[in-house]
């Protein structure tokens, strides 16, 4: 396909900074109440509020950090700058002056020798389909899901995701300083055997294949290379339930590790993690601005045994696994005895484990019908799975032959195991329902910018 | 399906720690040639070498952090504690002895009053079908590849993973540090739109759906929330080349910010980005330990116009692209006029650029034939894509009505932009292309632990 040549450009020079052309640098609004009053500042954001008085019309700026007030005098005649509709990008240069009303003390105007000058950066913007401007956003869920790309922009949902980010800076920390390698495992599977359901197809080059409903056997194998490994990546899971808390993708934080005891080494490397991912969302600021509480995360998380568990709600004792109103009255339990917002049940039973779960040793007060795994509680709620794994080859060939299935189809992950594991276990906690739970929603749908369900697969 | 309940097990207290019931805390091999001779150890890891002579055994045992040498006195009769096969896992407990001769100057033995204790973890491993003990790694890439979780046990190897480590970490760190925020968004997508072509199909309960290709619609939406957004994740190119830089399935390194001039303000940032991700690569140790010079990051990366660089390799100037002879020429050319291992080329023709490019400005010297829009090349690599894009809605419209579609199919994207959006710009920097550029090998499968391509879908 042949074009016709193009003119050959003038050589431009890159754009010279504005700091050299006498234009001030941009002031961020989060920095305004510091900048001495009778300054010249030049703001960047979005018309977040626009409310035009008599005499006088109130530009509320937006950008990432938080909110300015510039004041424009209309009264002063033709020359007062247009103030575009609201959402429309705009950049104001004008006055600092101290008003003890306006927030953080200071607000923008044209009262100094350069007078206001707003230059909007586009076209004026449509009327967004929700209000932003109001101090909480009164969408029904439907729309926030359908317009994610404006109604995030309110400062309470982007709050919500702030907490979000904050999890992974304080989830990554953590692990970094403790010697934990990030790994980086494929989405794209050739097989469905981890659990063998609730995948979802791909068309590979003709092929089938699926997507990774966990990064589990891959980051057991990276043990043995790095002893200690993490990963925040989607997982897929294509399950037929339309429920507050699942989502067909979200992100899984996983965590490995090798050369621990048992599954209490795991849930001790459990507590920090969670405990700097709390430090990090209290540093942001975020959960202050929602007014919602950042958990305090004890120094050993209370722990019952499945069967203490069964008893403690009153279930019958052979109940195979805890009922969501099972998992609410622990959470009430933690909270009252413990003065804990979390709960760690541990030695669920076997049968409703994955084959690579390590059974109670049989040496001590074990049982090989309890297993050496854990689920973390939440405020009531499932927001952590983990355990110990088998180690031994030989285990994982009797596990994998008792459910009827031939070693052979998971060569490449027993590889590992042949040639020499440590004692291991880990975990995985979902991002959106740690969100979800810290900042009091019942719907992770509500802290996910782009929500993937049995009915939606949109925006 | 019932279960006879199982027996309630006797409380178990939580396992005492090893530091307070003697035993020592675990060293790691790092740490040893720093603690006093005479010490009493507790070493964990792999038989990396087991070398039998007549009356001693060494055995050099590796954990995540390197190398130790134990010394088994055979001489000394049936005592002496049998070492297992290479890549069994194993506990030792023995006496910090200096010998300078020993890596670090120290090795652990039996001389002490504590003995020495070899406790194996596992059962005895079977031999690894690549001799992970010797210098260099010599399988060929099938065989590294069908046994990647014991072959990237070779330190060589595992610290090719550690400069990819590091560089996550470092293109995190600089961007936190610059006010991006971290975002998530969806690898699942309803419409092919992007690029419309060379996308994997998903079966999405009963109903198509692709894997994105990048996350680029959805980080300039994030940029109307965030200004300034990062991602790492999975992208999915179903490219039907078998080349040795292309992969079904990498990691992409997604920038994007608001409030830009052009997209020389986005190169900049690049410049900074890499900067952080060299310096976090050097930090590491990594590079070091593999005898590769990791690249200095100029203060400023020169800049090529897409023209002059035509002119510059000696192809004619309607050429649409560059091919790779010609970025090699262009990398070459860098070197020896600027001294450096990087060179963006601005300017590309908007014909090979997606809709969504920005073309250079009518007022100035600019022809909007030409775009916004670079490559950065490596080392004669092309490594990073990025550009401004557009940001008022009537361009897109008109952008997307000129490509003979229709704009209402790209509704939920072109919200954001009719709801006013900043002048913005972004990158994408592959990961997997970055390591294997800096370490120097050809193939990018050779830094890649499980890579996804037309003929691999396993391990």
């Amino acid at each position: 396909m042949m074009r016709p040549p193009l003119p050959s450009p003038s050589t431009s020079p890159a754009p010279a900074l504005a700091e050299s052309t006498g234009v001030p640098a941009r002031t961020l609004a989060r920095d305004l109440p510091s900048v001495p009053p009778g300054s010249v500042v030049r703001l960047q954001g979005w018309v977040h509020r626009r409310r035009e008085l008599a005499t006088v019309t109130f530009l509320v700026l937006r950008d990432r950090t938080g909110l300015a007030q510039i004041v424009v005098r209309t009264g002063a005649g033709p020359t007062a700058p247009a103030v575009p509709p609201e959402e429309t990008t705009v950049e104001v240069t004008g006055t600092v002056t101290a008003n003890p009303q306006a927030p953080g003390g200071v607000e923008v105007t044209g009262l100094g020798g350069a007078g206001l000058l707003i230059t909007p950066l586009t076209d004026p913007a449509e009327t967004p389909p929700v209000e932003l401007w109001r101090p909480a956003l009164s969408a029904a869920l439907p729309t926030l899901l359908d317009h994610a790309a404006v109604a995030w922009r309110h400062p309470a949902q982007k709050a919500r995701w702030e907490v979000a980010a904050a999890s992974l800076r304080g989830f990554r920390a953590t692990l970094d300083a403790a010697g934990f390698t990030e790994v980086c495992t494929p989405k794209l599977v050739g097989t469905a055997t981890e659990s063998g359901a609730n995948v979802f197809p791909v068309d590979y080059f003709g092929r089938p294949a699926y997507l990774a409903q966990s990064p589990q056997f891959y980051k057991q194998q990276m043990v043995g290379v790095f002893e200690r490994v993490y990963e925040v990546g989607p997982v897929f899971r294509a399950e037929p339930h339309d429920t507050v808390r699942h989502l067909a993708e979200y992100r899984s934080l996983d965590v490995e590790l090798g050369f621990v005891r048992d599954h209490r080494d795991v849930l001790a490397v459990l507590r920090d993690v969670l405990a700097g991912m709390a430090d990090a969302v209290r540093a942001s600021g975020a959960a202050e601005r929602l007014g919602v509480e950042v958990p305090r995360i004890p120094a050993e998380f209370p722990v019952l045994h499945f069967a203490d568990a069964l008893e403690l709600v009153g279930a019958p004792s052979d109940e195979p696994d805890l009922a969501p109103e099972h998992e609410r009255t622990l959470g009430e339990w933690a909270r009252a005895e413990h003065g804990s917002d979390f709960v760690a049940v541990e030695g669920y039973p076997m049968a409703k484990r994955p084959f690579y779960t390590h059974p109670e040793p049989t040496q001590g007060p074990g049982d090989p019908r309890w297993s050496n795994s854990f689920d973390l509680l939440f405020r009531g709620l499932e927001l952590v799975t983990g355990g110990q794994r088998l180690h031994r080859y030989a285990d994982y060939v009797a596990a994998i032959e008792a459910r009827g299935e031939d070693p052979a189809s998971y060569a490449s992950y027993l590889e590992a195991f042949r040639h020499g594991m440590p004692p291991h276990g880990g975990f995985a906690i979902g991002l959106e329902r740690w969100v979800a739970r810290l900042v009091g929603v019942a719907n992770i749908r509500e802290v996910t910018p782009f929500p993937r369900d049995l009915h939606r697969l949109t925006p």
